[in-house]
């Protein structure tokens, strides 16, 4: 679950050119949080996942399409 | 953000007819948790939002459509 998702940020945010750094800036969640996000390590919560979706600019229905687990 | 997410639960929960005891045996979440997620007093982790959704049986790009916040 975890990892399927925190994979899905990473392709999503590398895909729009951004670095854990600037993501971490934007969503003023710590850089090391993130990579933990996108190495699958932690079970984020509702307000991060909406914060990190809007980082992305992306809609959550979207961050979640297709997420088979 | 979770008072919209535990509308929605709320909403899909009493349209699938099933009652916050049964959620709270399907998802073996207790039942004053699924209180709170649906008063929108928690900041529900992914695994919970997941099992919630897969209780509901919903997916969960179903569950968080149209999520503007």
């Amino acid at each position: 679950m975890s990892v399927i998702f925190g994979e899905r940020v990473r392709t999503l945010r590398k895909a729009r050119g951004l670095s854990q750094k600037q993501i971490s800036i934007i969503t003023r969640l710590d850089r090391s949080y993130i990579g933990g996000v996108e190495r699958g390590e932690r079970n984020v919560s509702l307000y991060n996942i909406f914060k990190i979706a809007t980082a992305l600019d992306i809609k959550l229905d979207e961050l979640f399409k297709d997420f088979d687990v």
